[in-house]
């Protein structure tokens, strides 16, 4: 089969809406190329341009993808083989009224520093200090449910999750709400903390090689509610909410379920079998709403599809 | 130097007071053997046996130590070689009124799971599941500045940290708030996930092999005001607060005063790099205050004492 390209120039949604009508339409196996342009529409390109330069809306997500087979009750398998960085800079930026030390008087905001690609491709600058480059998509998600969330926004079909785990080599799924799931997404990272303290990775356009599968939402025992990573070591519930602590409660009843499911612990045994193995991770803690995960590691946990 | 024992059966204290009068005093270099009781001052020895079964208070401390050195401003560094389990179970726990799924209709509250340790010594049995024995020491800290901490509450001075990085292999370090420290741990878990959502790991009796050390803080720039720990690979400021948020934001605060110390940058710009490298993790979400880490690679921070 041969991979199909999908860019952000043929189009990208700023809001994930129930009625998404579709860019695109493949089949459940479908190999694609995800073309996608930085958070902040190319308009930074020096470290005189800041957040304001941005003429328009910021987190386009390139999309939406329709999958042919998809209805609601399935689940939507998105397995991330690369992300390429397809520009020669990355960008970090502080936004007044935005991240985490928001307000601190010794905090500048707005300002960019830009993060150039070094020769190898390997690593990116920032002053005389090597990052390694380690891509990120930070917004990937589905048409929601009833709700309509703007691509800043994290929730249940996904959005922007700015989750490190959301990387090559790493497969996401989403429950699938609408006919056709509607896969968009955008907002990658060259390289990001987990917490994205400052509101930002460093932001950058990329291609995305990624495989979607359609899942039989009757061939499975699992009621996925919200977004599941798959690493090669763990499987992790994420869960947006107001505070981190509600996040916590989510993804750590998520866990459980899933133990409750594969073990057969009633919950309470499941609850306590999840604060002896794996645990909370941080996403992020700037997004207006902010994102866990919990790591349950694969020894405890095969396949829950 | 032979290596000098204090055991919970010669003291122990339930509280980090500014007063504390010291168990046993030595001098900076000493090489500890530190035997502690588990958190629930080996009352739970069935499942049968619940959170009530613990006739007194929980979470001993084994202490506290006096350093002879020790003065206000300087720094303790605790070095930590082995915990050893020296029982032949742990016991994870749910309790009335504490966890972070405290008060769900599903989750049984008290309820005990003992997780005895299997023959070879390497895994904990839960169920059919073996986990594998990883120690953590669950409080561990000095007398305060000037408020006074039960064992259960983590603050500035550490106390109950409930860290899976306070383990065999990494160093923590502790500001000197009082003559002499007073070092004082226990509250040990053979295994525990980030988190510790149930509000317990498995908690054991241990033996804790350290060497303490007393860092002059005129001889550094670095102004600690709350526990630090280092990895093999990782700086990583400690700090509790009220809220997750609160919590991230001290730990981010202190991530960049140490990255402003080492590269000259001003506060914003090591703000931005923190967003790029390394970033926030979960130690526990149920203790009156919760705890988070802010992990910075060693790549990017020597030691700053």
């Amino acid at each position: 089969m041969s991979r199909e390209t999908v860019s952000h120039e043929d189009g990208a949604i700023y809001e994930f809406t129930p009625d998404l009508e579709a860019l695109a339409t493949v089949e459940s196996g479908a190999e694609l190329t995800i073309e996608t342009r930085d958070s902040l529409d190319g308009a930074v390109q020096a470290e005189s341009d800041v957040i304001e330069s941005v003429p328009e809306e910021v987190n386009a997500a390139t999309g939406p993808i329709a999958l042919e087979e998809a209805t609601p009750g399935d689940v939507l398998r998105v397995e991330i083989e690369e992300i390429r960085i397809v520009e020669a800079r990355g960008r970090v930026i502080t936004i007044d009224g935005f991240g985490l030390l928001d307000g601190y008087d010794d905090i500048e905001a707005p300002r960019t520093r830009m993060t150039p690609v070094s020769a190898d491709g390997a690593t990116l600058e920032f002053d005389d200090l090597e990052v390694p480059i380690d891509p990120v998509i930070g917004t990937i998600g589905v048409a929601p449910d009833s709700a309509s969330y703007t691509t800043l926004v994290p929730h249940d079909h996904g959005g922007n999750l700015d989750s490190t785990d959301v990387t090559a080599g790493n497969a996401i799924y989403f429950p699938v709400f609408q006919d056709g799931a509607m896969l968009a997404m955008g907002d990658c990272k060259a390289a990001m903390a987990d917490g994205e303290m400052c509101g930002t990775g460093s932001e950058v356009a990329t291609e995305i090689d990624v495989t979607v599968e359609v899942i039989d939402g009757g061939a499975t025992d699992v009621d996925l509610r919200r977004p599941l990573v798959e690493t090669p070591d763990a499987w992790k519930p994420l869960a947006s909410a107001e505070t981190l602590e509600e996040a916590c409660e989510l993804a750590n009843r998520d866990a459980i379920a899933l133990l409750e499911t594969e073990h057969g612990f009633d919950a309470t045994d499941a609850y306590l079998f999840s604060s002896l193995v794996g645990g909370l991770e941080i996403s992020q803690v700037v997004d207006p709403l902010v994102t866990v995960r919990n790591s349950i590691p694969k020894a405890y946990l095969s396949s829950p599809f």
